[in-house]
């Protein structure tokens, strides 16, 4: 097999120094989820094709990247590409749940596509969504859990924050006509990204007067405030006045909960052209190297009604990024790569005493191990430190027969002795 | 997509209530594996097929369960039937790991098979496995483990204990010809389930005498201790003798290590033909409906050496099942189905007020959802009570202008005051 062991492009084998970040990752994002009231749920991977092939608010583009295969039967199957529709599928499956239905899940998703830096085939998500949410409550409820999330991890980050009805209402204002809307929506979704000129440049074949852009770049550095004080008559632009109350509203209730330090007003977002309906959010970085966002939400109140069967149901969801999450963590040097073993205890002929000292520290909560290969003790000691496992007993026949053992502090190359009885002391002393 | 909601036979969507259960066997699960020094590793679930297909030890049986597909370069995919393989492929890819190599992985495996009770299509594994380890305190670790994942769970277990050496020194005390023990080790294996008659039966046409089995049968009924006194010429029977000689020091260790009231000896025991080359053991419950094994694991000198290019490389592992002890627990009543959240916000009219209240009652620890969905305060209520949120606070504009609220502990039909401002009384009153 030697010559076969590989992995496809595009995904990962995680070892244990890895892998132990992305588990405290994980912990911290249930935690705080299970905080706000979410709960877990799992969906299968394996679905049928035609499922994944329905009408979706992702669109065709993404179904290029759909895995499809079949099984015994003759079924068409696929591997799900999000943790959306398995959501839909659910919630249409389930007319009884009570709502809002806040539900998290964290799993692995497969997209058959091109692998480039930051696009793998498989990889995991990590979503939180409430369904059947209709109140801006909803909103900063999420964005609250945003804050502690990240200041769980120790991360300074910032929340750039709009409405994609207020994005529409400033489209309308600076005179661009509805049938150039979309397009110019998927543009500067993209400012920050090619700038002004690149959106300039995208839409110049596109028939919008770049007067007009121009005007839509002056809205965009407007102060919300500025914005809220102008008269907007809501006849005229309806989505403009709904965008500003909607926006207004979340701000002062985001003030009451606190996070508002961390939210910058980014008029431009838009976060795709086809979900979302109403607040939008990405969160980024504001210091080192990582510019893409750790995680992004927003309102979208059409695609659970559409795909589970014509019952309107408003909902608000966000996913968190695990692998820009340990990208960041990494750079920091916030990763803890460490292991968790405490202890390892080294039987040099005495097997049976040093399981049964093992079990006695462990009664005590310490996290212990027991040399399991037969070799040399310079070895077991080798291993040791190349593990990283801080304190060290080697059990000999003298040690066993006096009941006085010495426990190595490894790093501080010190020692202390202790009888082979005393579990709680050594524990006390691995402790610090 | 309503008629379109529906999943593939053998795959399950897991709903909050049943799906905390999962998570909470996983909290237990990985707490102890990592308190014995095994640490997570996450492995694709796509690989290469010619990786899946090549010579296993799991035999061409599980073969015809892959599920294959293809990406869109074309090229031949499958998704992972088990954990082992990709144990062994990580293991050939990272020469320079430390021995032993203790990992843990959770996670899902596929099988394109028919669907039977307990055996679905898209299942969870929960594999534990040491590589590198040629010492018997090796398997001495894996029964303390399982002794404390079982007690934290608070279910009485018995572990069903042999050694494949000895059983095919048995079988060759018994007088039956080495070209006949694959069968009968096979048959013996099932020997709980069909009895005496059934393994009779099943060997009658393969030519191993009557008599030689039922001397098999009285050699397996023997105690140990017996089996222990009683001679044995290590040139004539060399494999009972380091059977024997095995399962004594394990007997003596697992004493040592204070786990051995649960073991069992059940020298039928072979857990397959193939894989194991030493200790081998299954799991029982000592209680309840649950007949079938809830863990089992072994010794597999042969696997990792052979899938990893060369290298002789001992290992033992074990699997614990997700789906059967949830099982279990649901048998039990200890299937503990709440919610986490333990308080929930009503705001009317007050939305700012409430996102605050909640912030500061988080502050405290507390697990707090706040009402999104604008309705009336009856239907709030029903929902608090279906959820089974443990307490709730309706904070109305009068509350928040006196600055006094109730707290309701929905359950008891009781309510106590409380200043708005003092999060920390009402987390204590939530805390009992």
């Amino acid at each position: 097999m030697s010559d076969l062991a590989r992995n496809i492009k595009g995904a990962f084998d995680y070892l244990p120094e890895r892998q132990r970040v992305r588990r405290d990752i994980v912990k911290v994002l249930t935690g705080t989820f299970e905080k706000y009231g979410f709960s877990p749920v799992e969906t299968p991977m394996l679905n049928y094709l035609d499922l994944l092939a329905s009408k979706y608010a992702g669109g065709a583009e993404i179904l290029k990247e759909v895995y499809s295969l079949q099984d015994q039967g003759g079924r068409d199957l696929a591997l799900r590409y999000d943790l959306t529709v398995p959501l839909c599928k659910l919630v249409a499956m389930n007319p009884g749940l009570s709502m809002p239905f806040k539900r998290y899940e964290i799993g692995k998703v497969f997209r058959n596509g091109p692998v480039k830096a930051g696009r793998n085939r498989e990889f995991t998500q990590c979503d939180v969504d409430m369904a059947g949410a209709d109140s801006l409550t909803a909103e900063t409820e999420f964005l609250a859990m945003t804050s502690e999330v990240f200041d769980r991890m120790g991360l300074p980050i910032r929340v750039e924050l709009s409405n994609r009805k207020l994005l529409s209402g400033l489209i309308k204002r600076a005179g661009i006509p509805e049938e150039k809307a979309a397009g110019v929506i998927t543009s500067v979704d993209k400012l920050k990204k090619i700038g002004r000129d690149g959106v300039l440049k995208e839409l110049s074949e596109s028939g919008v007067e770049e007067e007009k852009l121009l005007t839509l770049f002056d809205l965009f550095e407007l102060p919300f405030e500025d914005l809220k004080n102008a008269p907007v008559d809501p006849e005229e632009n309806p989505l403009l006045a709904a965008g500003i109350e909607e926006l207004s509203s979340l701000f002062s209730m985001l003030g009451a909960a606190g996070c508002l330090d961390k939210i910058v007003y980014a008029p431009h977002l838009a976060r795709g052209l086809d979900i979302y309906t109403g607040t939008v959010w990405e969160v980024f970085m504001t210091e080192g190297n990582v510019t893409s966002s750790i995680g992004a939400g927003g309102r979208y109140d059409n695609i659970i009604g559409k795909l589970s069967g014509g019952r309107d149901i408003p909902a608000v969801g966000m996913t968190f990024g695990l692998d820009v999450i340990y990208a960041v963590l990494l750079e920091r040097g916030t990763a803890d790569k460490g292991t968790e073993t405490e202890l390892f205890v080294i039987p040099m002929g005495t097997e049976p005493q040093s399981v049964a000292l093992a079990a006695s520290l462990r009664r005590e909560g310490l996290s212990v191990s027991v040399e399991t290969v037969k070799r040399k003790m310079k070895k077991s000691l080798d291993y040791a430190n190349k593990e990283g496992i801080p304190f060290v007993i080697i059990l000999g026949e003298n040690e066993a027969e006096s009941g006085k053992i010495t426990v190595k502090a490894m790093a501080a190359h010190e020692s202390r002795e202790f009888s082979l009885e005393d579990a709680a002391g050594i524990a006390a002393y691995v402790r610090g």
